[in-house]
C-alpha cells in the first residue's frame, strides 16, 4: 500500500478510542510504572501525545502550507509533558487527547489537500527539507509506535511472572534503548 | 507490581474492545498485508488469538487444576488459524474472539482461584514444569505482544513514506525476526 490521506485518517481517528478502550479506569499499577531510569510510564506517553496534538502535527502542517519564505519548524520538546501534565489525571489526559485529535482532524479534512500540497516542504531542525506527505505519514506511524510502546511498558511488569515463556514473547526482548521512542 | 489475578483480568477483558476500536471496519489495505515471506498479517494475528482462546489458555488451566496424574499440555499449533480462519471476515474473527474471551474470563472468575491453585503445575511440551501463575501471566503478555505486533505490521506499510523520520520511530527498526512472535 502507498500512503494516502484517507488511509492515514483511518488510523489517526481511531487512536483516541483505542487508548480509551485500553486504559480507561484501569488500575494505576499499570500506568504509573516506567521501564527504569528516565524512561516513560504509560501516563507520560499520553502526555506526550497531547503535547504533539498542540505543537507538532498541525502547526507544522500550517508552516508547510503557509506562503512564508521561512518554513522552519520549531523544535519539538519531547519532555514538555513532564511539566504540562502536572496535576492532571490519566483520564483527563485521555479526554484532552481525544478532543484535540478530533479538532485537528477536522482542520486537516477542511484543507482538502491535493497531491501538489502533499509535495510542499518545510525545514525540520535536524533533517532539513521534509514534505507534508512525510509529516502526515509520520503522524500515523508515531501513533502506532506509542501504542506499541504502551503495550511494551505494561508487558514488562510481568517480565518475571511469565517464567520460561519469556522465550516466546518478543515484546520482552526489545531493547530498553527503545524506551524513549 | 507483582502479578495478581485481578490486575491480569483488567488487561484480558479489555483486549477485545481494543482490537475492535483499532480494526472495526478498517480498510483491508491495513489488515491483509504481512511483513514479507511467511510472516503474519493483522488478519492472521486475530485468527491466532481466536485459536488460543479455544485450545490454549483455559484448556491448559483445566489440565493444571485437574486431579489427573498426567498433566501434559497438548502442543499449541501456531499455524492452525491459516486453515481455521478460511472463509471468515476479519469482523467475524473479531466477534468470535470477543465471544470466546468473555466466556473464558467468566469460567476463570468462577474458579475463585487461591494462591495455592496458582502454584499448581502442568507439563509444557518444551519447558517442562510450569505454574498456573506463569500461564496466566503469559496470557496477559501474549495479548500485549500481539497488539504491539499488529501496530508494527501496520506501521511497516508506511516505512518508506516517513522519509528521514524513520530515525525517530523505533517501531520501524524492530527486526523482522520478531515477525512470527
Amino acid at each position: 500500500m502507498n500512503f494516502t490521506l484517507e488511509r492515514s485518517i483511518e488510523i489517526l481517528e481511531r487512536t483516541p478510542e483505542v487508548l480509551m478502550a485500553l486504559l480507561q479506569n484501569i488500575s494505576s499499577d499499570w500506568t504509573l510504572v516506567n521501564e527504569g531510569g528516565e524512561t516513560w510510564s504509560v501516563y507520560d506517553v499520553i502526555g506526550h501525545l497531547v503535547h504533539g496534538e498542540k505543537t507538532d502535527w498541525m502547526p507544522r502542517t500550517e508552516i508547510i502550507l503557509s506562503g512564508n519564505a521561512d518554513k522552519r519548524f520549531s523544535p519539538f520538546d519531547r519532555f514538555a509533558q513532564l511539566k504540562e501534565s502536572q496535576g492532571k489525571s490519566l483520564m483527563q489526559l485521555l479526554e484532552e487527547f481525544k478532543m484535540l485529535r478530533t479538532k485537528n482532524l477536522e482542520q486537516l479534512r477542511n484543507k482538502k489537500l491535493t497531491e501538489a500540497d502533499l509535495m510542499q516542504t518545510g525545514l525540520h531542525p535536524a533533517f532539513g527539507e521534509v514534505t507534508l506527505h512525510q509529516l502526515l505519514a509520520t503522524w500515523v506511524v508515531h501513533d502506532l509506535n506509542h501504542l506499541a510502546q504502551i503495550c511494551r511498558v505494561m508487558a514488562n511488569q510481568y517480565r518475571e511472572d511469565v517464567g520460561p515463556w519469556t522465550a516466546y514473547l518478543g515484546i520482552l526482548k526489545q531493547s530498553s534503548q527503545q524506551a524513549l521512542q
